[in-house]
């Protein structure tokens, strides 16, 4: 089933289309909100069942940002020739991973660090809501 | 001069190297605060001197969430296979273009809406801050 918008020819994706798009993507960008304005940071992650996973460094601008907040995690692949492509959204919380054993699980994750650094905290986003948009060109 | 963190081996890069990167790209990713929540949405834009400029449809759910608003607007090209990129994030605030002469000097710029919907509501976006990030591989 595909639910097509007929003002803007968008086409909504499903969650399970979203969480396929999510785990062949490895890089995605995050939205904060820090005394009132919005922050994006571009990061690496991978994905844990539905779960979101990256990693910061203690005590980065970063790091104070994210632990504990709303946040927003949008991945996508836009075709700028065609003028398509597609988006995917998940709203959630991160949380920082603190037991040993989910953080030993983690580690066999895809996920290694671009930067230097460390990046010893691990974090996850518990999706509350995922969202997801194909715009495909008229042919 | 290149600003190199020793610790991460992120160079920043300038205000002018910024402004340059902008001007290449046609997508990038805006962000706003949304009842206390952070939204991400994909949008091309275009260019005008220093200000970033893109189109949405009056009443829609973005339209709303944009105007007048704190945002974040990033662009970047990631190379997961190299693990290295750029970022580029613009704050400021976006207004809506309301004269009709800035709309006239507007409609010159190479900003054509990929989804349907008429989007005759012209935004800019005014930097209060532009930074960027470049991250190398070692080789």
């Amino acid at each position: 089933m595909q639910l097509i918008d007929d003002r803007t020819g968008i086409e909504r994706l499903t969650r399970d289309e979203c969480l396929e798009l999510l785990r062949d993507q490895q890089v995605g960008r995050l939205a904060v909100v820090s005394h009132g304005r919005p922050l994006i940071f571009p990061v690496n992650f991978a994905m844990d069942g539905e779960a979101v996973v990256f990693r910061t460094d203690p005590g980065t601008k970063f790091d104070a940002a994210v632990r504990e907040m709303a946040v927003s995690f949008e991945v996508d692949e836009l075709d700028v020739e065609r003028h398509e492509g597609w988006s995917v959204v998940v709203a959630g919380r991160a949380e920082e991973v603190v037991s040993d054993s989910h953080r030993a699980r983690l580690k066999h994750l895809p996920l290694r660090p671009w930067a230097g650094g460390g990046k010893d905290h691990w974090l996850t986003i518990t999706a509350t809501n995922i969202t997801g948009r194909r715009l495909t060109s008229p042919r």
